[in-house]
């Protein structure tokens, strides 16, 4: 039996801002730099799943990867694109929303939707120059 | 002579929404859709400012890319990267801040600060599936 | 009035082969080499779609980029994707199929359909290594 | 001794449709969507061939990435590039042509070729959207 | 008759130095800047060679790209590649190697050697953030 | 306690060639091949440096990107950035400037400096088909 990972990439646009309530502004702003910027910034984030397991010997498919792309878009994408991820994402109420909280938060959101094979590894890109990877423990 | 072209690529990210305040918010809804959304979005932007002109003949420069790209984060990066291009932007003001609007905001922020050869035309992409150009005329 | 260019960039995998049916196999092989080959072989191409026009002074667009979408997927994706570009398209019957003559063919399907502003440019891009423009002349 | 992963990455244009024969015409459209054409489609596909070893102390080499390259091309590549992966590939007779399934073959046509150091995981990108990896256990 | 632009790109990796001779060594640094290392320094170069003219009605082709392949890497690559642009390479002897004076130079090289159909547009890129272009004019 | 990975991404430019002093010309350049060339040739290289931790629930940094990147470019780019990686670099002295050796070199540099979480990878880009890794062990 041979183990194999695929990835799905999908992509969102999103405002944010890094900021931590119980502190003052200039602390917010010494820390944060410029993503702290009241008025909020964005970026076009790119989202990578991988799941794990056993290619069907009939199929080839380790899962469907349409039906993969289907509960991504439909249980994080359309959560995220073109929203603020500070104000407009129940499931990121009270978490601040750096790249390393969001893979965490993503597989969470997606680790029991997986069926047939096991999630193994959330992969984010904020920009060309940063991305972070979660793989569930 | 030679007629060179140069282009410098340099990036910013930024937030928006497209919106009319003219218009009820149904109908800028429907128009521009989730584009509109009142909490904003936001993108990284790659910006591409071509200069045209006669390479020097001893040097072999068109124009000094270093003096370039200073003049593109002086008088343009520096004023767009992490900042919400509806409230944070001068010049933005009271101008639609779709890529084409940009794209003219843009050119006309930089076409007298090029000296020695002239702006030849800026780019500017907004995802990996949209971008706009102006020449300036 | 300033002029810009907008363009939309969407994907498509096809299969195809260069062949000419009046020549000999050897011909054939000969001239277009394992491109000839008769079991086909594919690509994922990028199509670059782009029109010029003046921004809208309310909306800042120069036309709606979801509908330049629309048109560009149903006129042409629709009908190349996952297609073998020499037997399942009509529009491209009695074409070679190479990347130069496919961006006029994609030219005389889209001409027509751009309201508002016109179509300047289609760029399609083979491979990493290749791709072709036309400007409509 | 420290051991270091050395990846090499090479590329191919290849047609193929996904199908079993033993199912109905409606099943495989059902099941496999538009990858099932019956005509074929194909892609460009990248490659990405992983060593593991040591780096010897004199010539700073894991391995000679020309001599890497060579097993690659003549093994793997030279097989695929412009063929049809379900029709004109003998090592893959009998085999779906999946994303998935051809990370596990490349890998048993390479592991033994590998001299001096381990083949460490194949990488095979499909389309911007999706990519298979197989660490040969 | 419908003109078409096609492209070819090609990659090589040189070292180079920008220095003027007849300068002192203070306003070589001055001027150039850490481009001036006297030791040099060095770039992974992609070059795009544009041609346009008529697709032939038969086979399709403007121009068969392998050998506008051929003919790019026959006359410029292998001249350029693994070398260091300001001692190894004849025709460059005298011009200071700055990415605008490579592709006039390139342009020269290839400008005769294209048949049936016309060298459009020679495009050199640098680095992520510079490239050049020149038309022959 | 959920452990993320973080990467930071930087770039340089550098000249270099392989070579062994020990041997005569003949061998290294059988050897080496162009790689030898005695006059240089040289990359832009991608530097990815990736760390590993637990975010902190209160910032959701796992390290300040701004602070790695800080660290990357003082005790690494700035080192190599328009350098000969044979003859400018202390740290390099006596060690083969391949792409396998530079990593852990790079590491070795890093490791110690890296505060409140751990240097988990380091991953060096040569050219568009060749990378490598080391994971420091």
């Amino acid at each position: 039996m041979a183990k194999v990972y695929l990835t799905r990439v999908e992509k969102f646009n999103a405002a944010h801002r890094l900021w931590v309530d119980d502190w003052s502004d200039d602390r917010n702003f010494t820390f944060f730099g410029k993503c702290a910027n009241k008025n909020w910034h964005g970026h076009n984030y790119t989202l990578e799943v991988t799941v794990a397991g056993n290619p069907d010997p009939v199929t080839g498919f380790l899962m469907d990867v349409r039906e993969l792309s289907k509960i991504v878009i439909g249980d994080v994408i359309d959560h995220l694109d073109h929203k603020n991820l500070n104000l407009d994402v129940p499931f990121l109420k009270g978490i601040q929303p750096t790249t390393e909280n969001m893979t965490i938060v993503i597989w969470n959101r997606l680790a029991d939707k997986i069926k047939g094979c096991s999630l193994y590894k959330i992969r984010l890109q904020e920009t060309d120059k940063i991305y972070a990877e979660y793989l569930g423990e």
